[in-house]
């Protein structure tokens, strides 16, 4: 079962981003078990869309298309479908409505642009879009199932998983059983070397890898004639990659750092402060972008300023003078004093040359202390880091998670 | 003059890496001057390749390719390209010569599968590979000119600049200049509302939007044939769009919308602390992600916990117990607390309910209270937000960088 992805845009053929959409199509059809035969980005032009449209219908079974279902002049992709197809386009009610009262909630009224929004080729099926204004639709081009969804990669996500998956998923032979782990610790080559040898010790199964800075995330994919045999061989290759990779494994797919480290508090009963200096509130931002951090963490006092680092945190003037804002008495320092004045069982301080200026040659540019106190004591540990500001932020903030992970699981 | 990229490789059609290649090679074709049609992206299918080759061929003057040139069984193009040309493959004795000095280099001896890939079509234009084993090579399509490069991206984009870029620059019969302009406080159909008719008043220019949430891009790119009068067109044509705009335009290209901020604080010499609740530290990150914010942050107090409210800003409890967390009190007494300890200029606090959990009827998921405080007194605001967590959270933080963006410019 052949099937190809298009993504329509001017940004795309400009190259004014990358196209992260075509990836995660591919990769989502391929695991449901269809062959993809080529994936295809065209500019906003109404002719070229059609063209790729009766193309691509003539040399596959399905098409799943993003892009162009925007309230503005440049999308076109609707309107280029009904041509195709020599219907009209006909304005669904329901969509204006979901539309009006999503534009509502954020105290917009509907436009004649947003209705438009609501207009689909006589005759498609409508995917609704729950978390924006494009909805989607189907329709059959010739022999093959086309499917057009928002680019908008968060609407576009959910709407495959939860309406497009479900309609394609009985067309595809083979079915697919595929299990992602997340690592956070080594580099793609060091994971890739611990995992050698699965793929030859599990005949139907595929190891796939993805960097998402600074993990890596590993994919085992298992296909087979039916769904349960896919499932068995997907367990038995996953619980040795599992082992294989030990400790560096922290989560499944849908886990993140932060929330694993949160999670482990959580259920030591372990309560938290932080006292962040070159992270600037990463740390704090990456615990509480997931829900339920008011379990556990108490204050985050990200002491940018010497002078809050004395006054907030009761730094002493002096150890900021002797040893610098960035060393380990300071980091030290300051855990012990936002622990002091929150009361929180353990407290976890970094402090750091983030870049791209302010590094020295005893303390270049990457050079990060990090202190974490309990009632058992202090513990210092120095780092140095290398990249942009913007990574050398997220390796010290991961490497502060990392020292409170280990220290909730022990 | 128009162009086409095309990819080569069943590791992209299964979505297994995202295509950086065809970004960079659509952004590189559009400085150029070159209008990019498509970019599409095959499967290892010689079939595939040929046809799609003879298919870009016809539609454009530019075929610029990657992939499928390596030493393994699956690397076709070299072969799909003579298989189209109707030409035989001739070995080149320089190429050979240059890949065996370079495994020398590496301890490794040249086999035949290294040897193939000094194989190029009969009267091809080899272009050297300096930093891989795989040179590329240059032919005529019938009308359209169609380079072929290595898919290793680091050996493609020195290939590009070097050896295509030269080629092909005298071709480009248009120039075009690009600006792209940010945009923060109304959403895509509203800011294409203000817009309309710019594109119609200036001839050689096209608008095109893109939503980063919450942001709105708008680019100006204009078209014409010298480097001046594109550079003119797209002038006049910006200072319309700023113009309509107004003050939701914040910035340029590489401006973010946190680093004005930082930048209008800065330049009016005014220090900044913040308090923090529910956006757990973002505002923070916001600002420090951009050097130089240790010109006028001193501290973000993340005050998660009540307590930590009291004990660190010195909000009294009467008022949390009274008020609420989630209440302009607080957050007043926030702003006030956190300017008290830190001495700042300004100070500004965020209180509310991120969610998914902790809302009422009275104070729904997305109520949030902000709070700015000066010598001058204090400003408090109350929002309703709509969206998801991480939403929630970002438009707050947005919305107190905004109250900071409208002091420090008044």
């Amino acid at each position: 079962m052949t099937a190809a992805v298009l993504c329509i845009g001017t940004e795309l053929t400009r190259g004014e981003l990358v196209n992260t959409n075509a990836a995660y199509l591919c990769s989502g059809l391929t695991d449901l078990g269809f062959e993809v035969l080529e994936d295809v980005v065209v500019d906003d032009d109404r002719g070229r869309i059609i063209a790729t449209l009766e193309r691509l219908a003539r040399t596959t079974s399905l098409i799943v298309c993003t892009g162009g279902l925007g309230p503005t002049t440049d999308d076109l992709t609707t309107d280029a479908v009904a041509t195709a197809l020599g219907v009209a386009l006909k304005r669904d009610e329901g969509s204006v409505e979901a539309i009006r009262r999503r534009l509502e909630k954020y105290g917009r009224e509907l436009t004649e642009s947003n209705a438009k929004q609501a207009d689909f080729p006589d005759g498609a099926d409508i995917l609704q879009n729950p978390i924006g204004t494009a909805p989607g639709f189907s329709v059959r081009i010739g022999k093959a199932l086309a499917f057009f969804m928002p680019g908008v990669p968060r609407e576009m996500k959910k709407m495959f998983e939860e309406q497009v998956e479900p309609r394609v998923r009985h067309l595809a032979p083979n079915t697919s059983c595929q299990v992602r782990l997340r690592t956070f610790g080594l580099p793609e080559s060091a994971v890739g070397e611990r995992l050698a040898g699965v793929e030859a010790a599990h005949a139907q199964v595929t190891i796939g890898y993805r960097a998402h800075f600074p993990e890596i995330e590993v994919k085992v994919l298992a296909r087979a004639p039916t769904p349960g045999a896919a499932r068995d061989a997907c367990e038995r290759a996953t619980a040795d990659v599992r082992a294989r990779l030990g400790d560096v494994l922290y989560g499944d797919s849908d886990d993140t750092f932060a929330g694993v480290v949160g999670r482990s508090l959580r259920n030591k009963g372990l309560t938290l402060a932080i006292a962040e200096s070159c992270t600037g509130g990463l740390v704090g931002h990456m615990l509480t972008r997931e829900p339920g951090a008011s379990d556990y963490l108490l204050v985050d006092a990200v002491t940018y300023a010497n002078t809050a680092k004395t006054r907030l945190l009761g730094v002493d003037e002096d150890v900021i003078r002797g040893h610098g804002a960035v060393s380990g008495e300071v980091a030290a320092a300051m855990a012990e004093g936002v622990r002091r004045v929150s009361d929180a069982d353990l407290a976890l301080a970094l402090t750091g040359v983030a870049g791209p200026s302010g590094g020295s040659p005893e303390k270049p540019v990457g050079t990060v202390y990090l202190a974490v106190t309990s009632a058992a004591g202090t513990l210092v540990k120095h780092r140095q880091f290398a990249g942009d500001r913007h990574q050398i932020q997220t390796l010290a903030a991961y490497a502060g998670l990392l020292l409170l992970k280990e220290i909730a699981q022990r």
